[in-house]
């Protein structure tokens, strides 16, 4: 079990979520509330946008985020208006960099939360699915990454949410004709820098957790004497594994079987299906 | 608040106790019941004795001890019959190989849970009341190393239950003048590789846990199905800050402001006074 | 560029290889005198075999193995009769745990110095053409471990000479098909636990070094002032990468395109041709 | 021996300096051309001033930096118009994050190549002669940082050249009554954030090699055809261990017993003596 956070909207030092909130994704690596491992202590990552470079920047490390002093260091004098971050709980694979989300291909970064069930029988079949040019980019071991790739292969960069879709059903079938009976748990964020799309999904249809941030501008008129919200643009938006801040009215549920896009203009949320 | 385990009697192999038990050492640095932090994963270290060689083996490391499978592989391959080991939860100090216990010098191990309170407003003066000789072999930053190198300057190699009781009398003066109410939180141990003394002690009289294991006959007699205890010496024994094992009958406290000493012949157990 | 020792003989100490000889495999991670490549510090490993333990240990890790602590400490407290250790230049894979040499499956250990070339574009093909039941167990990115399962998948078992030129005789061909002029550098040793197998090979025919120790008795003639040649077995035999003592006749080149096999009894020394 | 180097004038993203060059600071902690040690593989460190933010930023990591993937990723990532690079060759003490520099204090940050002599046997004494209020922010074991701790002590806030020179008068005296015939080997660079100090210097008279970059205009004259000459202000500065580029009449070596100011306006260049 692992928990994410992605952001996009007015440029924040990264500290403002990693580190500063009273159930920062930090304080989630030594005391998460929701969900069955409450210590996500096998690494951490955060990959971030800047101003100029095409491509995104990428912190990760196998220690736990909570000791990190390279990390706060980092969250404390970087800005960007657009980041992922990550930390993990293993589900067996190998504590080591390459392992760390988000993983990033080209301008793409990648985060998930859950797993492939039964991933070493599958693993292989899995991996021959990846696209020949894409196979010598992966660089781990996990179901995590390997999702990623399924995904790129099969047009991430061209449709997302159909990309995102089939390799669902890649997966699931697999899963089946190998006897799993619910081969997929899921909450995924991806995003070429832009715009951010948010998965929730399961093959038993019950999701780990996934939140949104209220529309900035109703949380301004709910809490007025929070000044940190009077400064974020309109189109600020926060989604997570498990809420930052306890705010009542602040945090949305992501439902089943749905996927969020966060991009200029109006978000969307739609239902997702495996195809 | 961190987690110990001193081991005395057969020759066994360290993850006889290290990874098997239900409630091993190395699970509570996931999941500890007493206490209240319950991860311990700043770190961890485990010495041992092995035959023939006149120092103990230090194994010390700065990943969570429920990840390290180097610490995995030596406690399946060492066999040793008296070593200490510790999780640590730091109270401050750096995470670094240095700052993990058990320290050793020489032939003694030292390992500790707790903290001496105001630890920064103290430190220099406590430095200095080090023996010359004795400075220069500090090598990490934390309070328990300190509080060896004081006992080791106090004569911990001639009488270690007066040289224990003076270092805590003077980091309790030293406390006091610096107006700190409770100084200091106690347990440790500490063996040259034949006796293990072990101590319970706090200022304000409400110690950390601390448990010795039953006499080896009794709980032979307790457990007559157990083929593990009809094997080992009847010279046996385990401290721990914690059960390592459920098992009704098997586990003793050691009262407040006391210590234990395990030798060869009959276990003592003494009123401990700062001096 | 990578080193590699084999030690198989009476059970010794490993620091009598690794920390105290001159020219030690340790101080040639600083300073290796053979070879492009004249540091390895990025990462080591050690690979043991005890006594009454079916499975051999393993110590692996990414710190220089000039630095770590832990190293020495195991060296120190650990005897063997049968090791092979190895450092590591990355030639771009990760520097990670998983990709630390000796590799293990079963009661198997295999190290490599050398390297695939054009590995990123045959890596796909090399993955496929390894069994499906031991795909699952490759944790890492090198092409060092892939080597070891696709000799694992072609008989490593059975017959270690015949297993290697398989494995070489594929490694080539698909390297040829495509259009790599010298797909193959390797010095390999392998070992169940009783026998050592090791190899040298290229493509090119200009193999990387490769040396075994003179046989003891000829050495004790030699250098009659040397306790530690006087106590060792007649079959000890220690195989490097390059020589770890400036003894003059201690050392003997293994001939290009060749393996030795040291055994009970007489080794043997014969003629490695891909198959 | 280690390596550090200094630079400030027009922002420029790190790896300019750390990785973009023939003989860059990260080539060096693999291959070094100057001085006795040619591998800097015990860990390094970055400490950078930022937009804003009054503390420094510090990077360090107890990994070679060849290695390091994230010192790359925010290499390539950060700009900044003032900061200080180091990588390590321990003199002894531990590899860990604590004894990487640069050190920090407040604003200020310092590194060093060279070693107290005999610090052992005069450590105690010096950390004594380290103020009280600023003893308890020594985190690390080396020399290095004690001597940042003594110049601290003895006014690097008011008068850096003074205070330096206060700090060796005192270290040459402490070693000389301990019978230390040349107590201190040295070149440092600290800096507030708009100047920084280099200084070169140690007992014998013949100190480790310090250069620093000529006047950007008569660069320009000599290099016509060099674009990134053409793009920084008159004003930029480098100061290096060891030339990281080869161009001839680039370069000056500091002489000995001197120190330069790197300032607003002139730089300036003077006799350095300890008090």
């Amino acid at each position: 079990m692992c928990r994410w956070l992605a952001y996009s909207g007015s440029p924040i030092s990264l500290e403002e979520l990693l580190h500063k909130p009273e159930h920062s994704l930090i304080d989630q690596s030594l005391h998460a509330r929701l969900g069955v491992e409450t210590t996500n202590g096998d690494g951490f990552g955060v990959g971030w946008y800047g101003a100029g470079i095409d491509t995104p920047a990428l912190f990760r490390s196998v220690e736990p985020a909570w000791n990190d002093r390279n990390l706060r260091e980092i969250a404390g004098h970087v800005e960007s208006p657009l980041f992922l971050a990550h930390i993990r709980a293993s589900t067996g694979t190998a504590v080591q960099q390459t392992n760390c989300h988000p993983f990033r291909y080209g301008r793409w970064l990648w985060v998930h939360n859950g797993l492939v069930r039964e991933f070493p029988r599958v693993k292989r079949e899995l991996a021959l699915a990846v696209d020949e040019s894409l196979y010598g980019f992966i660089e781990g071991s996990t179901d995590s990454e390997l999702l990623f790739y399924l995904a790129l292969t099969l047009g991430l960069k061209d449709d997302p949410p159909r990309a995102v879709g089939r390799m669902v059903g890649l997966v699931e079938d697999m899963g089946h004709r190998h006897g799993v009976e619910h081969p997929l748990q899921m909450t995924i964020a991806t995003t070429e820098g832009e715009n951010v799309w948010a998965f929730r999904y399961s093959s038993e249809g019950r999701s780990r957790s996934l939140y949104y941030s209220t529309n900035v501008r109703t949380l301004r008129e709910l809490y007025p004497e929070r000044p940190r919200l009077q400064e974020v643009s309109d189109e600020t938006r926060i989604i997570v594994s498990e809420p930052v801040l306890d705010l009542v009215g602040a945090w949305n549920e992501v439902p089943e079987s749905s996927y969020g896009l966060v991009c200029e203009g109006e978000d969307e949320l739609h239902t997702f299906r495996p195809q």
